[in-house]
């Protein structure tokens, strides 16, 4: 039986191109965080070289020679006769399958789209901050000619989407997440009927202000419960949280800080601490190699929202830190109690901003993009109607209709840096979430109170050893029927949401 | 005549390596601002990943086949027939020269070095940290071995140090250098004598506590008056002030802040400001080549000590910004006038840590360690004596001696990092700024009542136009004769010390 211990060189050559990648990843965090504010033509032509290189590197004829030492390049098999150990076999499977996307986009285009991307993101800040789509309208014109030409080269299945799709969820087609959406539809609009008609429900509202630097040491306080070490990552602030990694022993997370609403942070910390543990849990002895890297953005998403909703929104966890959070802020926080806290982070209505929604909306939020995603790529639409048919959209999901592009189409990042195809991994995730907590509280004795209690270190353990340690060996649909004993199964999400806001509601 | 413009496949190439090597120094940036703890491994691997390609391109046929096209590869000149104008002859000459150099380097050499040079400097961290050398000095003792290699590699002429000092400023030489200490030698400790010998001085030592954030806001506001851009450049804190440009559009200064001393911050700001300037002011359309590039580590540090000392510690200087300094810190300043911090700023006497001494002893710290590294690499001396060689060093030049390995031979980052070779340049930084700005006091009609009124604008623009849009078109030698219309000239800088202290000390 072969094992990895074979293949040495070949992972020798992937850390060097990884290296690369790890450190255009530190010039895009360096862009979100330090950058000074004219340094962004520059480092958009840095971002450009590495990414091109790190292409090259992944069509170059070294690795397609170290590559066929082990395996057909035509089928992707172990070359006949040859036995490997199932780690080595799924090094190889992933690393095929990422050698034969790469081959198929051009280098010359890999470093177009960079650099549009580097650049269309500065023009969106600039339009976000003025509230006008047309300033990022032709810029997006581009971005989505430059993703339907990425399309063409991937030679999708079906629509050209799925291409894109796949990029952050392997495996996820339009011909699964329609349905998937329509049905979850089809479920969370009554039951948002149902909240909207009780007459009780959360309206508690907090008052600020709320010191910045006390809310950064509290997200602080709770990322270290959880497990998050701070000798090998750490948090700053940014416009938009975001988590990102070099190595499982650098991994950085931001978060953004309001006067007003302490949520902001103890929310994106959470979240952002769910992804943060997933990147420290990566094997180390696998780094840069796929066995060492995340296997979906959905289930990625899955980690941040586990701890952000399922842990975080929680009465147990709160039970724990809300004395504490009292005792941070006592002014602000004067006659409101743990009953009234609770309702007032698990209030449920339409609101504009996607990352503000509750657990329920958020979803039609998604959905809605989708939509839009698939209108500019599958359908050619015109990207001047954009703004029309987003406040259209949310209109018809959710009942309210945005009155600026600020809190409407321009409101995401996403679109921005290109990131299309990326937003249906976030019910993906919040689908796998719901499932994943209901199987760690079957196999962790006494999660709850545990979680009461504030220790939180099982729950992170066991997500080390079911999730993160596996890298991309299994696929996510592999991964999920392996730890929960069934695919993904929207109803957990359903039953999650109506058992929560039933009781916060009394439905 | 043939200019830049056919040029512009070279120059597209050049561009490209430069990208690596500006994401390789936020590399470096980072692991000395934000970088957690334990993130220093990886780190250290990706860093070498980086130089090396960069090396790669650097010796490649590619770049080759480029230079080919313009020049006799053999001899650096331009092929029989062609003509260049002074620009493209200036790049083709440096980029030969550059070229020439690289190819001697194994590829495999510069990645050894660099990922020894970023782990030897983590653990000089810790053994700086302990006070003890002995954990340090088994890096030291591979570092040195790869700066002899090195030397092999380069074929120096005269001794292996040459080839080192080439590296920092390209044309210096043991043979220049040597007399040049001693003549300056043989004036600074008379001088130094006299100062010891006088009765009055600066006896006036500043008490604080100075409030951090309130110095950071003053170093902006002189960086401001300088004319450093902060929306091309910000400053952050680090353990050892130093400045690393990406690109003249994003220029990095950091600096550190003593609450006992105001000065640790003004002055990196000033010094570290100084540097600054010079990154941006460089030609952003050269950007990647050598006319794009600072001229020389002694040109580069006499912007530094320009800014710090002839501007910084003048009375002119704080005639302005002395009333500023006091409405900060009303507390720890009472009773202080601008005639005692003056002299507070301009105490002359011998002192262990380099960084901290005056314009005087500064000097004989240089010297020191250029004897030592000398003996490093000339002379194979056994790097276990280091220590006891310092110490019998700091006496023989200065009078005193340290009481630890922290306050004696671990005190500068520069070895631990592999920068043998680079202390020289500190000295001849401070020689050149001296003979620089007594010509922009012939030049700037009414200079030193501008800086009395806190104008500084026509000094900054005098260096931009005179120092730093050149880049490296013409060598440190050819500048220096062609701004002050005489080569260097020793003789400014005593008759500055001689006149300054004169008057502080009343000699």
């Amino acid at each position: 039986m072969r094992s990895l211990d074979q293949l040495s060189s070949l992972i020798h050559y992937l850390r060097e191109t990884e290296n690369l990648q790890s450190a255009a990843a530190l010039l895009s965090w360096d862009q979100e965080t330090y950058m000074p504010p004219d340094g962004g033509a520059a480092r958009a032509e840095q971002l450009a070289t590495l990414q091109g290189m790190a292409h090259e590197r992944m069509i170059s004829e070294q690795l397609q020679t170290l590559l066929s030492q082990s395996i057909d390049l035509a089928t992707g098999d172990p070359l006949p006769g040859e036995q490997w150990d199932p780690a080595a076999r799924g090094l190889l499977r992933e690393i095929w399958r990422d050698y034969q996307k790469a081959k198929k986009l051009p280098t010359d285009f890999v470093m177009r789209f960079e650099k549009e991307a580097s650049l269309s993101q500065q023009v969106w800040v600039q339009a976000r901050a003025k509230s006008d789509f047309s300033i990022f309208g032709p810029h997006l014109q581009t971005l989505v000619g430059l993703k339907r030409e990425e399309a063409t080269y991937l030679q999708y299945k079906g629509s050209p989407y799925n291409a894109l799709l796949d990029d952050y969820e392997p495996g996820a087609s339009v011909e699964g997440i329609t349905p998937l959406f329509s049905s979850l539809r089809a479920q969370l609009v009554p039951l948002l009927e149902r909240i909207r008609r009780s007459r009780r429900g959360a309206k508690a509202r907090l008052r600020g202000p709320f010191d910045e630097e006390r809310q950064l040491d509290f997200g602080r306080m709770i990322l270290d419960r959880m497990g998050f070490n701070f000798r090998e990552g750490r948090l700053d602030l940014s416009a938009h949280p975001f988590t990102t990694q070099f190595h499982p022993s650098d991994v950085r997370l931001t978060t953004r800080v309001s006067r007003k609403d302490p949520g902001d942070a103890i929310f994106s910390c959470l979240h952002e601490g769910g992804h943060g543990l997933y990147d420290q849990g990566l094997p180390k002895e696998y780094y840069g190699t796929p066995l060492g890297e995340p296997v979906s953005l959905g289930i990625h998403e899955s980690q941040s929202r586990l701890w952000e909703n399922c842990v975080g929104r929680s009465r147990d966890f709160w039970s724990y830190f809300f004395p504490k959070l009292k005792k941070q802020f006592p002014g602000p926080l004067r006659g409101v109690d743990l009953d009234l806290f609770y309702r007032s982070i698990n209030r449920v209505r339409p609101s504009l901003i996607r990352v503000d929604a509750d657990e329920l909306t958020y979803n039609l939020h998604i959905m809605l993009r989708y939509d839009l995603e698939r209108g500019m790529i599958d359908e050619g639409v015109d990207i001047g109607r954009l703004p029309a048919l987003w406040n259209d959209g949310m209109e018809r999901y959710l009942g309210i209709r945005p009155r600026s592009d600020r809190d409407g189409v321009l409101q995401d990042v996403h679109w921005s840096i290109g990131a299309i195809g990326y937003f249906p991994t976030y019910t993906l995730g919040n689908l796998y979430a719901v499932q994943l907590f209901r199987q760690a509280h079957c196999e962790i004795p006494g999660l709850s109170r545990k979680i009461e209690r504030g220790s939180l270190s099982g729950l992170k353990k066991w997500l080390n050893e079911k999730i993160h340690r596996w890298g991309r060996l299994y696929s996510a649909a592999e991964l999920i029927e392996q730890v929960t004993h069934e695919p993904l199964n929207p109803g957990h999400f359903m039953r999650y949401l109506e058992e929560k806001f039933g009781e916060v509601y009394r439905l």
